[in-house]
């Protein structure tokens, strides 16, 4: 097959995917929160949304409002479990000795309280010698946070009704501040984000732009506490234990696909940059690739909800709440729907775009 | 590239839909109409399901019941175009001399009540010289037949809401016997299919099949009756008319794709050689491609609606009723939404597969 009419097809993929979805890096936000069957026909669209008002019946957001105080009031000496990193980048590619790993984060349990203080008082610090983000993805805001639990509802009645899901697959709460990036990567869920103190900054790029976020297969390793900060181990090549569920993909044992490029280093490209017209991207553009995917970066701020579709590569920062020094998110995991033909066909593009651009 | 691995990577994304659509030729019935959720919930998944109980407040099919004798009641002597061809195979691909040809049907208006006596007398005909079909598929419901609008809905409630559009594009009424069988092809509709009187055998392929039906660039021709029967006409090359909105498309003037396979040949294939898993489909099996793409055949009786989502290749055949000797059919073409990835994403699995399957 001839590489370049392949290389053509999936560039018009793109643009055809940009010009059906007119403009592509436009977010859309709604006032009030969607009926089901709205809810719906933005899902089956698979575009993301900003949801505004969605949160005022949350007593998380409004009554008791999740200040760092009430917080510790009501966590106290609980232990929690705290991403530690020497720059903030937990699961993130790192070279490291000449080579480039997937590095997880060192964690610890900590009392919260403790956690909570430490945290606080780094957002002052420029430079921190160990970051902390109270990350674990393991809907722990119905096991480690608990107390928690009864200040957000356990479900949002409109994504439930849509989604026919009683209950969400999993509710994370986020602890953090500006030291800290989620590296870009995608989740097999539909996600409902909200934030509660603070801004979060989503950089995202569908999946069809598979091919601009330039996937690769690295090494797995971890970081690891020593007396002077943070060495990177790779992880034994028998285990098979890095690979969340569904996040990245492991070809062989040790080893995990992850995108390589960085959404922060794209977005500090000049605007007169990014907002060429994909069809004038030229083929000589370094950056080619990942303009003709059109990222987004949208800012979601405290009271806002984003809704991030299933399958979406995303890259998150924050900034603190001025006056409470640290950011708090709440997100919703419900199970994306398998059937149809959307799963096959964005692993079909994976498929096609590695075979397209493989030397 | 490598053509092998293309070749594979097509196999996979079919061998994952059937998977994750399983059994990939089943399909759903519905005992009631759905809720516009529901219903949406159904086309998202972009999978055909059949509806019943949605038209029992239809006068079409319950007070006055569209017989043939209420239809000449109403139409009289209303001149209807019909479409005219050897073998009741109107837009389809037909070797004439040693070519093959895309072959409209021959058209020309008659008075309803002749049209409908000349029909129903050539229902017991083995072979007629010429088979009428009433299929002028421009919303002919709300023009020619304008009469009989008043005994269907203006708009299917349900869908309305779901799709948020207050009226179709088009209503048509299908009036035929089981001479005629429309050739497989794909609209860029949501379709609801009303059987009233007879039955109506669908043949289906979902848009990933593209593989499957294996389309071909033919020249575009028209049937033109003469003294002794019909001759096939190729069309001036400078006319650009014959490509109905979406339908096949055009290369170069007066060329068409089309597909080239008829699902009927397949559906001869004894059960046990099409029930094959498509994991088991031997590479060597002439029907290979088709079989992976998982045809559905499936009858929609008199009183059942057909959910037939936008892009799906569809091939009909007709079963008249016993006593009226004619097949009456009802359906409404929605606008599908072309936003979000699925638009692409079907161009893409089209382009590939001509790159793939090209020599
Ligand atoms: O908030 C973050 O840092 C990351 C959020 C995320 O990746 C998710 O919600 O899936
Ligand atoms: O009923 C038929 O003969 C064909 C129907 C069809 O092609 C359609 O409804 O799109």
């Amino acid at each position: 097959m001839d590489k370049g009419k392949a290389s053509k097809a999936l560039r018009a993929l793109l643009e055809s995917y940009a010009s059906l979805n007119h403009p592509p890096t436009y977010i859309e936000y709604l006032d009030d929160p969607p009926t089901p069957l709205e809810f719906h026909q933005i899902v089956s669209r698979n575009r993301p949304v900003i949801i505004r008002n969605a949160m005022n019946d949350w007593p998380a957001y409004t009554t008791n409002k999740w200040t760092p105080g009430y917080l510790s009031s009501k966590m106290g000496e609980m232990e929690v479990m705290v991403a530690e990193t020497p720059k903030g980048n937990a699961d993130s590619i790192v070279l490291h000795e000449g080579t480039k790993y997937f590095v997880q984060p060192h964690t610890a349990s900590h009392p919260f309280s403790t956690f909570l203080t430490t945290l606080k008082s780094s957002t002052s610090n420029p430079s921190p010698s160990t970051v902390l983000y109270a990350q674990s993805q393991d809907s722990n805001l119905t096991s480690e946070y608990l107390p928690l639990s009864e200040d957000i509802p356990e479900t949002i009645p409109w994504a439930s009704i849509s989604f026919s899901q009683p209950f969400p697959d999993a509710t994370n709460i986020w602890i953090g501040n500006h030291h800290s990036v989620s590296s870009l990567h995608k989740d097999p869920y539909q996600n409902l984000y909200g934030v509660i103190l603070g801004t979060k900054v989503f950089y995202l790029v569908s999946p069809l732009g598979v091919v601009g976020v330039k996937e690769r297969k690295v090494r797995s390793a971890t970081y690891v506490k020593t007396g002077e900060g943070f060495d990177i181990v790779p992880d034994p090549v028998s285990s098979s234990s890095i690979n969340k569920e569904g996040e990245g993909e492991e070809g062989e044992e040790g080893m995990i696909t992850w995108p390589s490029i960085s959404l922060d280093e794209y977005f500090s490209l000049p605007e007169s940059e990014r907002s060429i017209p994909v069809e004038d991207v030229p083929d000589t553009d370094p950056w080619k690739w990942t303009k003709l995917s059109t990222p987004i970066k949208v800012e979601v701020k405290a009271g806002e909800m984003l809704y991030l579709p299933a399958l979406w590569y995303h890259q998150v920062a924050q900034t603190v709440d001025e006056v409470e020094e640290v950011c708090v998110a709440v997100n919703y995991w419900y199970d994306m729907d398998f059937s149809g033909p959307f799963v096959s066909m964005v692993n079909y593009v994976r498929d096609m775009t590695e075979l397209t651009m493989s030397s």
